[in-house]
């Protein structure tokens, strides 16, 4: 089992199966990823917030590969294991313009930098309040090649994984994704070092990553048809939740109004201002599908844990 | 501070401001209400598949109540303390035709009854599998009149609550509703032993219940539009989820998916039945909506906890 490298500039911006691979691994072997940030390096800790309207779209979210796995056949399913994920010391968290669920509420650009402790695994949302965010990092982007040819953004994800988004694969996570080309073509990056399921305000914690992921072939999984993941052990003592919900007869709608609500409370208990409440629902709150069956109303809810605020409020 | 006692037969079908309070309550009252399951009887330890068929649908969902909250006013929100929360020995969980997440594939009624072994805080979902449940019971049904005259179904939702069916209200919960009568009219039911996030076939365990509320008013919460609710202290140890997604540009469709790919990876893997498979999505597996921001595509899980099976399988 060899252990293989990939360097920052080992990137791409689409998905297309015509890219030709970086690199060939067997079974069982290992690659290390060099990762930008999701901006491609467009956002550093010195940037301000100007910067964040004349981001280059078309080089946000490049993927760090293609790599080939050697006999990976189409139908088979590739086994990603996250052995380790390194995060910089610094991230950002930025609303730009059109992205982000309540986009047509949070029309301007915001940015904020945040310093992260590595060694205590958390960063300050804002210290005088006494609110930090526990790093729980991972890759938002892991997927293979498309059996369609061409060019396919790197922005949505696919039945083939690319950016899933999902903040439980961490290291000790495993995924599988449907393969669906000759050696699979994996690729990687979009570094989170936090986020809440949804992902909200449209970006997390972003920040470069170094990854360890080891690959296998399973030829048994002929149902992986869209990304699966088993998580690593979690371990929650004496958490509590504060908990909105939005009901609605469209899901998205219903998602709208929990969030909405959440940034609500948030600025009236905790004074934070509106859009850095938004931001706060994005890298610390989740959104769960409480339930999807009582017609014509769905419940969705935001759930945000109470251990990031040092002070209680109402 | 003073308990009060409702009864089974103290219950009513509708949401309706003009129904008239059963129970007069001042700030900091206990109420504890008997309650039968959401069949309102219909359904016992004997019933067969056979009776799920000709279910009295206009009888289903009674809710007991209503109960007027003294110095309750439009604009204040009710603080309703979940202090205790106890099953019936037994419970059940059907498909009902015409509801349930992915109604249109599972067409035929299904019925299982449980046993709940209270004592030591699980069910059974199969004994011979060793897949068992653990229970957390709690009301699908808690919420207050409406400000619109007439009647209004107790099977939807509303943003003054009712069936909420929101798994995380358990014993130790608070949950905070927007007033909107004089009174505030509280009303509940629809006991459930235990359930995922989504409840995706249409029931939970569904099971009488006892539960011990406690109510106050607030002045201070003017945001209280919606349900909000702060969970008791959560623990989790060692756990693990095995997820499946569903990647589509609709998010209705995406949780229809992560549910259909849980229920196939189910059969697979555990060798169960179709309809069984569903079944304990409902009432162990919660839906995420992991990202909702990377378009055209959402992506929503399904985490199902490793925990409920004494073997794991691939």
């Amino acid at each position: 089992m060899s252990i293989h490298s990939v360097s920052r500039n080992q990137s791409h911006l689409v998905w297309d199966n015509s890219i030709q691979p970086i690199l060939r691994v067997k079974e069982g072997d290992t690659v290390k990823f060099d990762c930008l940030d999701a901006s491609n390096g467009q956002i550093n800790p010195e940037t301000t917030v100007i910067s964040v309207a004349s981001l280059v779209f078309s080089n946000l979210d490049q993927v760090n590969g293609p790599i080939f796995v050697e006999g990976a056949q189409p139908g088979d399913t590739l086994k990603v294991e996250v052995l380790s994920i390194e995060t910089a010391d610094w991230g950002w968290t930025a609303c730009i313009p059109g992205f982000g669920l309540l986009n047509d509420e949070f029309i301007e650009p915001a940015l904020k930098i945040w310093k992260l402790n590595k060694k205590e695994g958390f960063a300050y949302f804002d210290e005088a309040k006494g609110i930090k965010i526990p790093l729980n990092p991972f890759a938002g982007e892991m997927g293979v090649a498309r059996k369609e040819k061409g060019p396919f953004s790197t922005i949505p994800p696919y039945n083939t994984g690319g950016n899933i988004d999902t903040r439980h694969v961490t290291a000790g996570a495993t995924l599988y994704l449907p393969i669906e080309v000759e050696g699979a073509l994996f690729s990687m990056g979009d570094g989170h070092a936090a986020q809440g399921d949804g992902e909200v305000c449209g970006t997390a914690i972003e920040t470069p990553i170094v990854a360890e992921l080891r690959f296998s072939v399973l030829k048994d999984r002929p149902y992986t048809k869209t990304p699966h993941f088993r998580t690593p052990s979690i371990n929650v003592s004496n958490e509590k939740y504060y908990c909105t919900t939005g009901i609605e007869t469209d899901l998205r709608e219903a998602a709208r109004s929990a969030v909405r609500h959440m940034v609500m409370y948030l600025e009236q208990e905790y004074k934070l201002d509106h859009v850095e409440a938004y931001m706060l629902c994005s890298v610390a709150a989740d959104l769960r599908m409480h339930e999807v069956v009582d017609m014509p109303n769905y419940l969705v809810g935001m759930m945000m844990p109470s251990s990031i605020f040092s002070q209680q409020h109402n």
